[in-house]
């Protein structure tokens, strides 16, 4: 006998972990098949952030075994007419909302086939609430594809492309200077960037933020306890850090804010 | 060989996630049977809220396999003689101090056979601290019962009406109005009320809030954002929310204040 | 055919949960060895808070099945020249940075072998980044760790007691007092100390604070609600609560702060 490994559901939704919703979903992919594996992304994602969503599980992505299940309910239209999807890729699958949080992962691994969930067959019952399909729908949708049911038996084929896209704004790379914005700030304060790690790849360069001239660095301890670094972090971006520190209080950025490059 | 799935206990407590308490009582787990599956349903119920803890426990309870282990410790009298005890549903087993959180689940969810945790044999070890049944005696429990030990090994036989109820005054069905209260609060701020779903199906009506009249609707986009709306949430309570926001907030109430439905 | 249970990763981090730190460390073990069993301790050490993370694991150790490795990072110097390691004890293995925060553990489990983290083949590349080891080689290490490689072929050995040690001064036992610390404030405001329950044990005691004489109990409910209460906490120590209340708000004590005992 084969011992097969058991196949990975990763959730991520803006739920939080203060009620019993995160447990619930794990409940009804449970009861579909109890050798199934979850793993949590996270679930703080700011209430309906679909562009911190987006940015989250584009750079979880690549981490796990190939054919896990990607289950994401960040869902503000829940209850409205905005389409549930399944998106197989070559790595993995993709089950959650169409409103674009799976758009940073398709950008950069491009979908193979999608359907809308409409088979009823696969949800937890053929009445789902009009509040929570994560549990409704989702869930148990993402249960039976990592149990093997195909694609194609969920729903109704759409066309990959007419996926909802939400994106950001491109960095500019200009001849002495790239331009780009804060994409997403983590637990520490870090400010990421959307300009991308090879962009800087064996160049001298500096941030500059307001009036301030920001080194770059190797790590966060290349520069004194307190003082601001620039950097390649750990997903690939730019980011702008404080060693030991916040870099969002200490430099009053936020979301969106623009960040520029002196090459 | 048949391939069994593993049992699995779920956990309820108000410990939060900042210290390790929730780990340990999974190593405790792990250490008797490292077959068993824990799933997390909340650690953030408020310090001692033994009505957040059976609300939350009254709403999970269906969505999990058959013969789950419901471990929650909610346990302000825990080291006083407040007993603790093991049930036995159709559909599963429930543990913990007896004091009231299992009230909602055995409303819906009638008690077969309950026991008196006294045989120290199923504990981590015979002495066990004065502050922490959780994982000195709860989850060991657990995971024996889990594990095939009988309910009548772990104790003492107890009539189950004897066990310790908490409720809710029940919500007043008039003829043109229901009178309920706020039962729980979720992350979102949105109000539950006691009132089921099912007191206002197929009925046009409409929430009073203080002087506010709050149309029904099917779901939170029903109403434009930050406008308050009135339905039936994913629970099966009549719930208050706001489209987008906070209607804790927003309407000012809290746990256990009143609300009405008119018919 | 021999149903071999899996091992376990415990997991313990500053990196809180609102990213997906977290959750890419368990993609990166899945991918290694999907049959390995992660567990969380805590993922909310205060940032770069190395005794929090010493007393934590200290704490935690016991109360896990023997081979678990211990996978920690809270990890200040990512990137500088401090070192990664992996220990082994009687009973399971350690692995993270070399900056103490495993000191706890072994002042009370010996360890038996030490090496640093050299052997590349073990990391998820052989060019980590420079900001997150904890995806990049300790998580990979633990998990081929923990599905049989052995020690010494992760790097190069060294003598287990050139491991950083970072201690708290040692308790004082005079004749008719003791003198310690707050080594750790729990998520309930408890004072735990660093006094050892055992040198309390089978005497008449109580705790002095400012000027305020606390009695000793043996459990919270020992005293009324909103009282202070000096008892020997679940983990062993001589710790000060208040029964449902928060004794480092009440006595406006903090980390570090001296505590005296007396007999």
């Amino acid at each position: 006998m084969v011992n097969i490994p058991p196949r990975i559901i990763t959730l991520l939704t803006d739920f939080g972990l203060q009620d019993v919703y995160v447990g619930v979903m794990k409940g009804a992919i449970a009861t579909i098949n109890p050798m199934l594996r979850t793993i949590d992304l996270t679930h703080q994602i700011p209430p309906q952030n679909i562009l911190a969503a987006r940015f989250a599980l584009m750079n979880a992505f690549a981490y796990f075994p190939s054919n896990t299940v990607y289950l994401a309910v960040v869902d503000p239209g829940v209850g409205s007419n905005r389409r549930g999807v399944a998106i197989s890729l070559k790595d993995g699958f993709l089950v959650g909302p169409d409103n674009g949080i799976f758009s940073g992962i398709l950008a950069l691994y491009p979908a193979i086939e999608a359907v809308e969930l409409t088979n009823s067959q696969y949800w937890l019952s053929a009445a789902p609430s009009t509040t929570f399909h994560g549990r409704d729908i989702f869930a148990p949708v993402a249960a039976h594809l990592a149990s093997g049911v195909s694609l194609e038996a969920l729903g109704t084929k759409i066309e990959p492309n007419e996926l909802i896209k939400v994106d950001l704004p491109p960095y500019q790379h200009l001849e002495t200077e790239i331009i780009g914005l804060i994409q997403y700030i983590d637990i520490f304060g870090n400010l990421i960037t959307n300009i991308p790690g090879k962009a800087v790849e064996e160049k001298t360069w500096s941030a500059v933020v307001d009036d301030l001239v920001i080194a770059s660095g190797e790590t966060y301890s290349s520069v004194k306890e307190g003082e601001v670094v620039a950097l390649v972090g750990s997903h690939g971006w730019v980011e702008i850090a404080v060693n030991g520190g916040n870099a969002k209080i200490k430099l009053q950025k936020n979301w969106g804010d623009w960040i520029r490059i002196k090459l």
